[in-house]
């Protein structure tokens, strides 16, 4: 950590300021004393040191941190990827293309089960679909709940394809584990619900943690690590698009995000087109993108019927355009270096 | 609802559409077609109609409100201001200018009830500190907790100010009952927590709603509309900065929610300058222009030691500082309607 | 255009509103009147009609374009892909993998030389170079000026390779037509410089349009429509990242930008993976995410020495890096209907 | 200047890196190798320093800044106020409270001569009109050019009001110093139109400059630097909203950029509510905000027929309604120390 003084910073106030980093945050201090500033340099572990509050003393002109303020999820300090295996072998990461297909939400035995079978022939691993919805909207549709998951067993039964569905609360967490969910989604809303992120990392449960609508890669990461923190080290991470500006696309997938977590973090990421861009005719084009830019996987959205969908319908695709969908990712990825 | 149909619909691709909208949402729909597209008029309760889903249909090129989404917090139907009373005679809103003032984290008896002491006798009504606080880290301090709740009604019982603090989870409800906090603040990253909201609305408590870091004025609004649904109308929305390109502020202030938020909604608007700048020398003029612009209250954050501070201390004012700019406030608010 | 009157306005109000917008605009008015809200839904041509002077009118609820507002650089009124044609037979568009490469300044005859030949050899057609270089500060480096445009076309005859660079002033429009600047490039500060752009439509010099920094799709298109107005059909529209939160990366790739531009527009898509990610390590990543999601071509800096570039340097390729990107290029463009 | 080395840095590349740095830009370097990773501080005049040349090599893991990249606009270097003053007596700046009110377009002597006459009536010091008008779209009206600046000119001897008006090209430069235009306005979207920011710096006509819709504090500071550097150091800087994701105003005020700028900046600095909110509702509490915020003046829209008028009617106040504003405006600017 680099911290610069102000220019009018006296001797006595930098000694005094020095002695406190040292004693509080156990870290040795540099002071190189410049003509028109002085500069301090933090040695030692100064991950866990609050920047804001190094930058509310008053002889502070600015603070910068040359640490990232994340571990567990930081590749320096764990080079190889993460690869995220479940119980009946399939894996996240290492090489594979991952594929999950669904429904927004479960609706009936007949809908799910029916999108189950379909996206499965296609070549989805995983089935999507939402029991438990976030919905802005007090009045709209928020779910079957247990009954919804409930019903995702009876398709994975059908299928033998893993579960993959978004808990919101503390609350459901035991329904959650009951129910046998193999992957555990944490919504772009939830990104920093600390306190339910503290809770999934006692769990040995895969989380798939989605960026928040104006979630920095570094929070996105931060929320990775509060996960982590607690014990469970299989986290997934998933781009589905950031606020901004345009009002084109339902959000802006942010496609950098992806060489960038890969990069910087060695856990698997997976990217969500159907929430990106919010209309199904960019479903294609953005799984296209996403694969090229190295994603492990993809989370899109299929319907049986887009346009009765009791939520999402619009960035739906049918099982048949699913279809061409999943062929054209089967033909590409390989090229990139990733099975399916 | 107008919905806009596309131009290659055909008259039985329409008529079908048309019956089912009637069918599913109650609603009677006219007709208009007109050379290059067809306009269909939803008359009837299309507030709860979930606008994703009609534009999901195949034939619609686009589909647009009339009537706002939100009812319980719309001053069309609640033409009166809202007045949130307190046991003890205080109130927010109708021409009240409320202060509420304190540390961001609750640290110790002596801190907050110097603090409490010191904002007190400036002129604050209410006292704000965190117990429980949300932290991008999780190696950052996370708050006194429970006995943190204990030590803001020491500082409670010594000064007589109601307490407004944050709470993270429906884990927490009971604690704040029994605690007897009298105001329970909803933070920015849990704006849509929709299962935290749906509990609060149980409650009777009254409820510091803050706008979200990429909340939209309409989805604060929802949020808010998700507790009064419940049954607790009993709901301060709170102006507290939002996420922009710009990096100079922690985020950026959006004062013109202020006068739209009083304008379409009757509920009291309160801001918070200490975050939306997070620089304590932006905390005055902020809250200057807050007070110019119609707000019924601010949220300021006071420290006996910002730089000691445990967290936020870059953007803390001294109690000495709080003096000045409780004076300024009490000095320009009859200007603008209200009462200190 | 559809028009939501207020539910307050009166029928004499309405009928003379309606009498207003037939005398004023041309068109004819339908009427339906609504149990809460009036419509009209307006008739004709209302691709010239400002919509915010409708929405001033005091009975106006809202406003809703039903038509696009620009028609030159509309599909739907010219289905067929736009192909820009240069007299040395190559092409933009219709099928092409265009490669746009070279140094972000022309600093020197010996470096625009080395680099043409370099990035020649791996494939690119087009020599991009600044000339005139838009700098945020006016201490920085500002480009070499007329003497860039000479050393560009010595490289030009020494590689065959058409040029690309950017114009910053209507002054400089003489001066590049005489020195036979092949492809002009309006930068991302400027795409709303009008006037610039109305001079441009009076070219027959194919036009290089960037996005702005925070310019929308539709004002994107506005600005082509500008140029195309005026009678220079030959626009090719760039997406070079935009302006959001995220600062790990200098913009944001809206690389759903590049399907929706091919959809809703007929004109060819180049994208600029150098200036939107800012960093080299992201350009191979963005490159492949653009060709993967539809793009007609790639437009990327190349520097023999990035280190010591005068401008630029942390996103410039080295020509060995170059080299892989450009051949990975060519590896993956015909999966995606292009030929390079 | 601060420049963290990558931890894998060699001694040798660092001496080299240090040897280029102290030859090229004439600074001195200190070294401060740690633990984790090399510091180099920077001493002398760093404001020139191309930030990201630096940043592009390969032994760099950062860059900061500690020196601000502006010097003529900078306060440090400039303690007092720049007070903007006019032949006729008029200032800008320096305590006064300036009114700068008027249509967006002049449209007939008759418009702008009543408008003039009703707006210095009620207090105005400065007219506003729009002779050249920068419009989204190429069909909009456009402004009445040449003979706009004449109609400018016939309510300038009416009232003795100076005018204000954008100028978008250098072309016209030469016309708006025939007209006598008394302060040049640089728009939104011309604001790192860098050749027309130059032209400027050689003129001695006070410029008002505005923010662009995505500029930064920071980049605003640097264009007006641009003004500065070429001699004209009459800069007069305008907030007037930046483009983010809330979409139920046009932008979004940057409320916080009055006192930023007022502390960084000696320069003086207005507002513009009217296309902040772009809803003539929001001038009047987003005008008192400014004033409460610190700024030296506003700039306000006024229309005598706003749902006539040929652009920006939305936002345009009547002169009735601007009576009352500017009322309210002289009522609270003494309050805020500034004098009307």
């Amino acid at each position: 950590m680099i911290i610069v003084l102000k220019s009018d910073c006296t001797e006595d106030q930098r000694k005094e300021f020095v002695a406190e980093l040292e004693d509080t945050y156990g870290v040795s201090v540099n002071t190189w004393v410049g003509a028109q500033s002085t500069v301090l340099g933090l040695i030692g572990d100064t991950a866990c040191i609050d920047i804001d509050n190094i930058g509310a003393n008053e002889i502070v002109e600015s603070v910068k941190r040359v640490q990232e303020p994340y571990k567990k999820a930081n590749r320096k300090f764990h080079p190889d990827d993460t690869v995220v295996k479940l119980p009946n072998g399939l894996q996240i990461g290492g090489g594979t293309m991952t594929l999950i297909a669904g429904p927004c939400s479960v609706e009936s035995e007949a809908q799910i089960t029916e999108v189950a079978k379909r996206v499965h022939a296609a070549g989805a691993q995983f089935l999507r679909g939402g029991a438990f919805k976030p919905r802005t909207s007090p009045y709209a549709f928020q779910g079957l709940k247990a009954e919804g998951l409930e019903l995702l067993n009876v398709a994975k039964k059908e299928t033998g394809m893993p579960i993959v569905t978004e808990l919101m609360s503390v609350r459901q967490i035991d329904l959650f584990l009951e129910a046998g969910v193999d992957v555990i989604q944490v919504g772009a809303r939830n990104m920093q619900n600390f306190d339910l992120l503290r809770e999934l990392g006692h769990l040995k449960t895969p989380i798939l943690l989605k960026r928040g609508l104006s979630g920095t890669i570094e929070e996105l990461l931060m929320s990775a690590e509060y996960i982590m923190a607690g014990g469970n080290e299989n986290v997934i991470l998933c781009e589905r698009g950031i606020r901004t500006y345009e009002t084109f696309t339902r959000n802006t997938l942010d496609i950098s995000a992806v060489p960038i977590l890969k990069k910087i973090s060695h856990l698997p990421v997976v990217v969500d087109p159907s929430h990106a861009g919010g209309i199904s005719w960019l479903v294609e084009p953005l799984a296209m993108a996403a694969v090229a830019a190295g994603a492990d996987g993809l989370i899109i959205e299929v319907h049986n019927n887009p346009k009765k969908a009791l939520s999402d319908g619009a960035q739906s695709l049918t099982p048949d355009q699913f279809d061409h969908v999943a062929g054209r990712i089967k033909e590409i990825a390989p090229l990139f270096g990733k099975k399916l």
